[in-house]
């Protein structure tokens, strides 16, 4: 291990409990601030750079992505800074002694100036399609990368596999993210909560989300409370009684000891009008099997279940006639294989370019999608131009922020939810369905195809 | 969606970029705070309760886990606290109209007054071995749960993959974390660098966090670079010429056009004297042939590989001869199957208890993991209780937090690094291999036995 001695950023070793909003501008790849460096001892830090991020495949079993982060990282944009003190650490790696030392008063001085396209959140897209365009002097479009990367990739990921899980379950589920345990970070677990409400969800147990975006948060109760009140007081349904006193609204967990047996007493309490029962909650078990046996016993009631599932064990258990009104979804949900988005140059001073690298080739040129809808289905994507004039399709992609300011309204999430939505809803079945889904063909347009052409045979003479 | 209007607890609506270390608190999942108000309803919230965090079953193919995160666990519990803008919000939600009065202000004056028991980290653990036990009233205990599980279960997921693959590598690979712009949020990134450091790893290319920890940041150039010097000045060579007069010590990238022919190039250069070249990377292509014809131009240059890389992956690249001297890590390490801690109420008010609920039944009591280590190796574990006089076996869990203090100093990454390095090394083979491993057999105690038959049995009358 390489360390080196004497310096430390933030004056206090080793504390990585949470990223302050400042922090953010070094959460990159060290390559980033050689290349920006590099390009400013070759005077061409202020060319005008166009990046793009886009998937060159989906993951395996996916039809269509779930564009979303982009307002996480317009708000990103907005606030980069770079402080004396990380400009000064920076220096202290002692990596920088070649460098040109007019990269430091870049940094010292840098602000985001650049144009943002991209395509709305909640938006629907495919392998190879721009979900971002960054337009912006060369240094700042590198620098940016691994930050606009890291965002969408996740909140991608989540909310695609939140849209999924909306379509299986249908309108009329309620779907809960429980996924802050085992979310890959305090902040992933909050994106997660965000994404999957944008992506279809009716709320989240993540208190922290919740109450940030504007929510309600929801949850039930524990085992630990069963278990810790059972001893204490004596039963299961002391401690029933007691967390019904305080939070009558709330679901009760009834699988600690004997779930059937649970139900049975909960229904004489019920049916006596003793108790008000608000849900009960499955957390193991076959869920099939005790979803019946306690409907049976509580059939006014919803029942809710949780424990590992996702939209396959969905779909099963609808399919297999299960008696379930609710579903609280968390590993399987906040985890998983991710979203691989790349972020590559496409144009730099009016100059397409294009990466030739074995099975990773990247389209030249600053490009457009262009969607065509017919009677509310997506019949084709065609991959363009930005500047070509569509004979047909709906341009996708928009710009949103214009010389490092924002220049569109921030969306609520019950707006983003709903376009997730109606663009869910505009899929064709093949794409949309989660058994072996057939991704939509994306067409590449004549003037994009000519300029891979042109790009290529420049290339192959100067490379 | 359940919105609820007026009320937004920061003022700023939706912001999630980043978290500040007082909003840790919200961090989890309303179930810890509703159940906290029920404990306080019923007059048990100071009861002695103890929480065990462990988990299952080992996530599939591994066989043994790497315990870490337990240093940003003890700094969550030092530091937590509610605003009061925190209390008024959670009032406002509407959730806690029938909590008692008092709930409120045993928020405002919290602390967490606890002792915390655990694994130092870098330790191999085993399924159902507890990684750290939480010793503090009952409401205290109970908020905590989810914080900690996310901390815990991501850290240890990582740094045992890091373990992994440092083990199949070697000592003498390179092996650097590349994984920010796929990790599951930005702190995710941070976590993952740091776990990764921890786990074998040598440098991340997360630049904050490898200052944070004290230590240079690592990186090589991206394809962009070249392709933008590349369309600017004329050629693949001049970017070449340019980044290393920067950063004479970085690795140069020679796949963005023709791989071989970039070496050649190269090799000239570096044969006439002109160039002292540190190093070179590949990203894509045929990375074992392509290591052997870039090795026989550039004997001398240590040769690194990236690109979708496991511990799988490097096995099948050593076995197939690969000339490679050092690995770039990212996706692979940094997302995947993640570890599903779990943390349970083993004991209240010196009572033991047990869920027994079909397939998640957990053992009672206070434990401590005894192992027994003969000439070097593991040759088992046994799991017992805390009192017990160990008739053999070294005791792992020791005391980390007394009263809300930590009472032991904060190692740093190194001698963490050590630890694992040691600790992987004390396992059998079959343990410790990535091809079908077969993990530990955990022996239970002749008392533990006994506490889980005597628990069974007055859970069996009384539930």
């Amino acid at each position: 291990m390489t360390t080196f001695s004497g310096w430390n950023y933030a004056n206090h070793e080793q504390s990585l409990l949470n990223l302050a909003a400042d922090d953010l501008s070094l959460v990159t790849d060290l390559y980033q601030l050689t290349m920006a460096a590099c390009y400013v001892g070759e005077g061409i830090e202020q060319r005008r750079a166009s990046f793009e991020l886009f998937t060159r495949r989906l993951p395996e079993g996916f039809g269509y992505l779930i564009a979303m982060g982009l307002t996480q990282a317009l708000e990103y944009l907005e606030k980069l800074r770079f402080t004396p003190a990380q400009v000064e650490a920076l220096k202290q790696t002692g990596i920088f002694a070649h460098a040109p030392e007019r990269f430091w008063q870049l940094l010292l001085e840098a602000r985001f100036t650049g144009d943002v396209y991209a395509v709305s959140e909640g938006t629907a897209v495919f392998a190879n399609e721009p979900i971002l365009r960054i337009e912006a002097p060369l240094w700042q479009a590198q620098l940016v990368e691994t930050y606009l990367l890291n965002t969408i990739n996740y909140q991608t990921l989540i909310a695609t596999r939140a849209a999924r899980m909306r379509d299986v379950a249908g309108e009329s589920a309620t779907l809960l993210e429980f996924g802050t345990r085992r979310a890959f970070s305090p902040q992933g677990a909050v994106w997660a909560a965000r994404a999957a409400l944008a992506g279809g969800f009716d709320a989240t147990s993540n208190v922290f989300a919740a109450l940030q975006l504007g929510m309600q948060p929801s949850g039930t109760m524990a085992h630990a409370l069963v278990m810790a009140l059972a001893a204490t007081e004596g039963s299961e349904d002391q401690a029933f009684a007691a967390f019904h006193r305080y939070f009558p609204g709330a679901s009760l967990l009834i699988d600690t000891y004997d779930t059937v047996a649970a139900a049975a007493r909960l229904a004489e309490k019920v049916n006596s009008g003793e108790l008000d029962l608000a849900g009960v909650r499955l957390d193991s078990g076959d869920l099939v099997e005790l979803s019946h046996l306690v409907r049976s016993h509580l059939p006014g009631v919803p029942i809710f279940a949780s424990g590992d599932l996702d939209e396959w064990e969905i779909a099963r258990l609808k399919a297999a006639g299960a008696e379930i009104d609710g579903y609280g979804l968390g590993t399987k949900l906040v985890t998983g294989t991710p979203v691989n988005g790349v972020y590559k140059l496409v144009e730099i001073d009016d100059i397409p370019v294009m990466k030739q690298s074995s099975g990773k080739v990247t389209f030249p040129g600053r490009k457009q999608i262009f969607r065509t809808v017919v009677n509310g289905k997506v019949t084709a994507d065609r991959l363009g131009l930005m500047d070509e004039t569509p004979e047909n399709g709906q341009p996708l992609l928009e710009i949103f922020m214009k010389a490092g300011k924002c220049i569109k309204p921030q969306e609520n999430i019950g707006e983003i939810r709903q376009r997730t939505s109606a663009t869910v809803a505009s899929l064709p079945e093949e794409v949309r369905r989660i058994a072996k889904p057939i991704t939509l063909h994306v067409e590449i347009s004549n003037p994009l195809e000519e300029l891979i052409w042109r790009t290529k045979n420049r290339e192959l003479v100067t490379g």
